[in-house]
């Protein structure tokens, strides 16, 4: 049976990072921090940074990594993970993840402005843009994901949409070892998230603490 | 040498539990959650609630139980945990933590009121009441301490006052695997922790996570 998955990468306080301020680092030196070690395994060097050479760490945090991008059949994004607000008016404009996205699947990508006609892209990607509610396009996606999982990519607004909804049926969070003091709040207004998911645990060589809560 | 250490029980979400408002349960519902693997432990049976019979778990959550009482020769609290705030104005108010105290050792209970007289009690506990700066007694303590360690006990407030001072040389935090919401925040201005103390974490077999910063 399908189910609709969500990986977070926050600090042990609860934060994902807000971007930054600096063109350099669009992400902001907290992201960088916050996925240090997911950064390092090998599955993100090749997946990823297209690093073939073997490169990467393969332990707890790589089997976690792996496991990201197993057995998906359909993505849902918010309009910024896919790089909507960039170029809002310009109709060809494809995002910013390259001809070869690295999804392989349909895509999601809600939006709250006026629908716009789907674009193939190259590596088995398409994305589609959907307004309204967001508990219409799980339906969508999980027909479109024929039997495999739906991934719900992000951004961390979208990811508490869905969590707030109750429609994530598996979310693992890997908590990075690091007190932040800011950014965006993940864990707000899940109060009994506990009631309706088992909890399992486990710390990676690296410190991550790789938290999972499934239906 | 003599190190100054504190234990909290806190959520996944970080928060310490607030009392409640039940007089049936003073502390209130979040806080017999949060604590409940701990109190399983065959330590907390023995050393709290005084059942020798040898019940109680076994496993990671008693080796930190067992660790909190450990090597230590001097308590430092708030007054709310000795309950000066119950009978502010009886001289003879001894505290609601009965005849023989738990600690066995010298306690300093911190004060904003007019300090009164250090009371000998059963045991080994004897309280002293102090005012003025945080950073003093943490000095008191430790000459009274002996070469062995200094405990915060408590509660939240007081514990946070020193590891915002960085007087905290070894803090454990039991992560209980529920979110709730609300509370106590325990992180909040703890920035860059990570930078001064070193972080290792284990997951029991209850799902609590163990996380220790140590200097």
């Amino acid at each position: 049976m399908t189910r609709v998955r969500l990986d977070l990468n926050i600090s042990l306080d609860g934060y994902s990072p807000a971007p930054g301020d600096s063109a350099d680092n669009p992400m902001g030196e907290d992201w960088g921090r916050v996925v240090e070690a997911y950064t390092a395994t090998r599955t993100m060097q090749e997946r990823v940074f297209g690093d073939t050479t073997g490169k990467g760490t393969t332990g707890v945090d790589d089997r976690y990594a792996a496991r990201h991008f197993e057995g998906i059949g359909a993505e849902i994004m918010g309009a910024a993970m896919f790089g909507l607000h960039t170029y809002p008016d310009d109709p060809n404009w494809k995002g910013w993840w390259g001809e070869t996205p690295p999804f392989g699947t349909p895509v999601y990508v809600l939006t709250h402005t006026a629908p716009r006609p789907s674009i193939p892209m190259n590596g088995g990607t398409t994305f589609h843009f959907r307004e309204g509610s967001i508990r219409d396009v799980p339906a969508e996606a999980t027909e479109a994901a024929a039997g495999q999982d739906v991934r719900v990519g992000g951004g961390i607004g979208t990811a508490r949409e869905f969590l707030l909804a109750g429609l994530v049926d598996e979310l693992h969070v890997a908590m990075a070892p690091i007190i932040l003091g800011h950014g965006n709040r993940v864990w707000d207004d899940l109060r009994g998230l506990e009631d309706t998911h088992r909890v399992t645990s486990e710390v990676a060589e690296s410190g991550v603490i790789h938290v999972t809560f499934a239906r």
